[in-house]
């Protein structure tokens, strides 16, 4: 029988190429290009970036899996302990040409960590999926939340609340007085092995949580993707990407650990979306539909009743 | 007879003015704006922004004068001890509309820290300036430093050499194959009272240093700014901007310092690029002009024989 390990590498695999034509057929004109890559210290990783589409301006779908030595700065970042370390995880990160489809972005992770004789000492799950609109419509939010608590509900009654709390928390920058990026989703971490939850229940949730994102994000771009904008609206757009860039780089934990554990670059850096302003003080008018925005960024609601 | 603290702070209001108005008269169409603010904790600061200039597109001349309780945060990563502190600096980073002329940036700084009874303990200068072309012109970047050697020589016919290199191990995107944001220029820091040299010796020199900041640099603006210039620069210039923004964001200790003991946001990210763009593995081609810059970006020159 096959490891959990060996079983999530085949799920990611399967789940990028099924993504990929998803997005493929929804974009229409462009495709996905894809660079293999190696990992000197073991292991590597197949990057998969679309750009200058119909529909999609750039988008990333990666997975890696990666393993060998666990540094010491590596095991300070994680908070873990360990002499050697197995990872696997699929990361996407969608940034479309329309300021009226929102942005998105998930992550399904597992790590697996060994003492020196090579048993397995630690081993968990992590993830989550979280979407960033540029304009409110909010049967769009509920719809994307609805969907993530679909998908926790098959598990656990209490995991879609805890989840999306948690999400709501993390994608925030805190230096901007705690707005969020998005409009959340869930967001979970360090999923062990524990009373009642043993790996395999977490591997069934993540596997399924994967596999739900299609369902979550598609019809949201199919409803938008036809509409109109305008150059005020490409603008705030691009002031709402420069919020997703000073996240990315000075909160992201993924992004750090990856930077400081000399990851692939230009794979950890894909999340950056294609144009991106930076204004001094920019500021929503009073009533507008940037501001209605920008109110739910700083108070998260309650989006399934 | 003044202190040190009293004269840094006059010369940063002057150089302030000074600056702004030489920026101004080049530009030729925009004018600074200015934000004054208060800091919670003591001291404030005057934010001077100028965007959408015929020559600048975005550029910001700042200064903060502040004081109060050193918090064990702001303590472990100055890598001081003190109960108390006062600080104060002048940082400016100015982005011309053409990828044919350089952004310029430049900081000089003062700080002193106390014991619970308000002696001083500890006190140190620090700054420097450094140009980022998007384009290698050399006599350009000779003329640049050779003005920085000018500065030093006048102290100690030593300093121009170490701080040269200060700054292009300093600005260096590490997660880039040590790749340096510009061409350098000089960067110091901790600069204490030691044999020979007395605070007022540091205190001449970083105001010297100031003061020879517009000589510096305006000759470099008047040279290209009526060069034409294409989309294809233009475009560059938004990639190259974009290791601006991850160098301030992801290796910056000002701007990690000012976000992470909350310091004013707009004021700490006016450094940023007013449009940038993040392309997956973008590629200079083979022998071209870009190529020929990255070139110099990778291998840091001595730029004077």
């Amino acid at each position: 029988m096959s490891t959990i390990k060996d079983r999530f590498v085949k799920h990611i695999q399967l789940l990028q190429t099924t993504i990929c034509e998803a997005l493929e057929h929804v974009d229409g004109e462009a495709s996905f290009i894809t660079d293999h890559w190696q990992r000197p210290g073991g292991g590597g990783g197949v990057t998969r970036v679309i750009a200058d589409g119909k529909v999609f301006e750039k988008g990333g779908v990666n997975i890696a899996v990666v393993n060998g030595p666990l540094s010491a700065q590596a095991a300070q970042q994680l908070k873990v302990q360990g002499q050697s370390f197995f990872a696997a995880g699929l990361s996407l990160v969608i940034h479309p040409c329309s300021p009226k489809v929102p942005t998105v972005h998930a992550n399904w992770r597992y790590f697996e960590l060994y003492d020196e004789k090579g048993n397995t000492t630690d081993a968990w799950f992590g993830g989550g999926t979280d979407l960033t609109p540029y304009y409110l419509v909010e049967s769009d939010v509920v719809h994307f939340h609805q969907t993530q608590k679909k998908c926790c509900d098959g598990f656990d009654g209490g995991l879609y609340a805890a989840f999306k709390h948690q999400c709501d928390n993390y994608f925030s920058n805190h230096h901007r007085g705690e707005e969020r990026r998005g409009v959340g989703g869930i967001f979970f971490d360090h999923c062990r092995a524990e009373a009642g939850r043993d790996m395999g229940f977490w591997f069934d949730f993540v596997t399924a949580n994967g596999n739900s994102f299609l369902e979550a994000y598609l019809p949201i771009v199919r409803k938008h993707v036809d509409e109109s904008f305008t150059p005020k609206e490409k603008y705030w757009q691009e002031i709402r990407r420069g919020r997703y860039v000073e996240f990315n780089l000075l909160h992201d934990r993924g992004t750090l650990f990856g930077i400081r554990t000399q990851g692939r670059t230009e794979s950890i850096l894909m999340s950056l979306p294609p144009t991106v302003r930076f204004d001094y003080d920019f500021q929503a008018e009073a009533g507008s539909e940037e501001e209605k925005l920008l109110k739910v960024l700083r108070e998260p609601q309650e989006w399934i009743a």
